[in-house]
């Protein structure tokens, strides 16, 4: 796998393990409450991170047996330590390279790929590769966000300008932030067939707390904090623009705010019929 | 109702009426699925315009009888036309404008708006007026759009400067093009309670070509499409800046475009419960 690990991209350090946890918990059900495996069935998850869709994933399907990779080992252990904790017994974890697996062909009914290709220069390719590891008959499951998305209200310039350094941080590191609604053609372009792609929109407002404690705040809006340093000294923005537009987002978690993000989830066949 | 009729303010000329006649049938189940109003209640469709949701709403609630105003004679004759077309029985049209109603308070169970708010310069005063017409434990449902939800693949800045236009052109009319997001906000501030908004998001790539068709072409770039004289005039962009703008959007219908767009609709109580 390709993350390239920058400070500014979301995704390493301790305090962003616990917004992923946090994340995790709230999404879970919007996110993989259509998604089982049948027992017996072999899943390969790609990109596990830190583990925190990996405990939901194998609790959902207790029957089907997981391989989870990642190229960090830092990673790993964080995930392995969660899987034991929950006392996960379906679950090998792999420390590995996307680009550089050793799996031989069709090794698996499943592949599960969930913020990943956000971080790959080469996302297609990286299909590709997984696409050769599913058996015939076999299914992709991709999810992925898009800050673009991003909708909130009151609008802001600032806020906006915010979000728009971290789409470019993202994308200067090789990745792209804005991957989710490009899903379908880019599964359909390396040969998946079928595709089926549906968002899945956070929608926060104040009768909902739990979301925007655990969307709004503590996921997407510390994910744009957090960037700060990265976005000044980068040149993207200005601090007085970028503390506003901070300032703007948590305004957004107030009593008369709203904020909305799109994930897309894709649902893919290996593009080969079972017995073809 | 206080529709300001501009040119450039979609929602007027035969064009744009088979274009509003396209999205209601593409959006009927996505938008109305979850409307039914028990028999022998009383409903106020206020801002009824053409008829394009009164033929949905009014067979899904046969039971149910629909009083349908709207400020504009000429759009009340359409509806007319279109309720006989259908054999609807349980609807009468009347002219009137939302801020001049003489319906006695308490005269409706239930009253419906839809793409009416996004009109209107003081939406919060319209909310208050139709509050004041339903019974205790009555209940108001609203559907808007939102302009700033439109996501698109390929991303185009120039096609986001074109949308850009018709929000600008709409807040300059009176309006907010922008007014979905804010619906739960809007709704608790006049009193309603409780209020509950789902977002409710079009997705289409290729496929689903009926909405690629119906949403994508024939509703949301055309609507874009048909402010180009306004836009040039009032100076808000060059126009090879909004003619790329349109052929960006087009594009997003092509066989690896994907386009986004999303509604949302709230149920609101009255804040007064029956019998209280």
């Amino acid at each position: 796998m390709e993350v390239i690990e920058k400070t500014y991209v979301h995704g390493y350090g301790s305090r962003e393990n616990a917004r992923l946890q946090d994340q995790a918990d709230a999404l879970a059900e919007l996110l993989h409450s259509d998604t089982a495996f049948p027992a017996g069935s072999r899943v390969l998850e790609a990109g596990c991170g830190t583990g925190a869709q990996t405990v939901t994933l194998a609790q959902r399907s207790p029957g089907a047996s997981f391989t989870s990779i990642d190229i960090s080992g830092d990673f790993l252990a964080e995930a392995g330590r969660k899987a034991k904790a929950a006392g996960l017994r379906n679950v090998q974890f792999r420390q590995a390279d996307i680009f550089q697996l050793d799996f031989g062909p069709e090794s698996f009914d499943h592949v599960f790929v969930c913020f990943v290709l956000e971080h790959l220069s080469r996302p297609a390719e990286a299909l590709c590769i997984l696409k050769r590891l599913l058996k015939p008959g076999g299914t992709m499951t991709v999810i992925e966000g898009d800050h673009g998305s991003a909708t909130f209200h009151p609008d802001s310039f600032a806020a906006r300008r915010a979000i728009q350094c971290q789409v470019e941080l993202q994308k200067r590191a090789g990745g792209n932030a804005l991957i989710g609604r490009e899903l379908y053609p880019l599964l359909k372009r390396v040969g998946f067939d079928p595709v089926s792609v549906s968002p899945r929109m956070v929608y926060a407002d104040s009768s909902r707390p739990r979301l925007v404690e655990g969307f709004t705040k503590n996921t997407f809006t510390a994910m744009i904090k957090g960037i700060r340093g990265a976005a000044l000294a980068a040149g993207l923005i200005d601090d007085d623009v970028f503390d506003k537009g901070i300032e703007d987002l948590v305004r957004t978690a107030g009593p008369d705010g709203v904020f909305c993000y799109t994930f897309f989830k894709a649902f893919a066949g290996s593009g080969r019929i079972r017995g073809g």
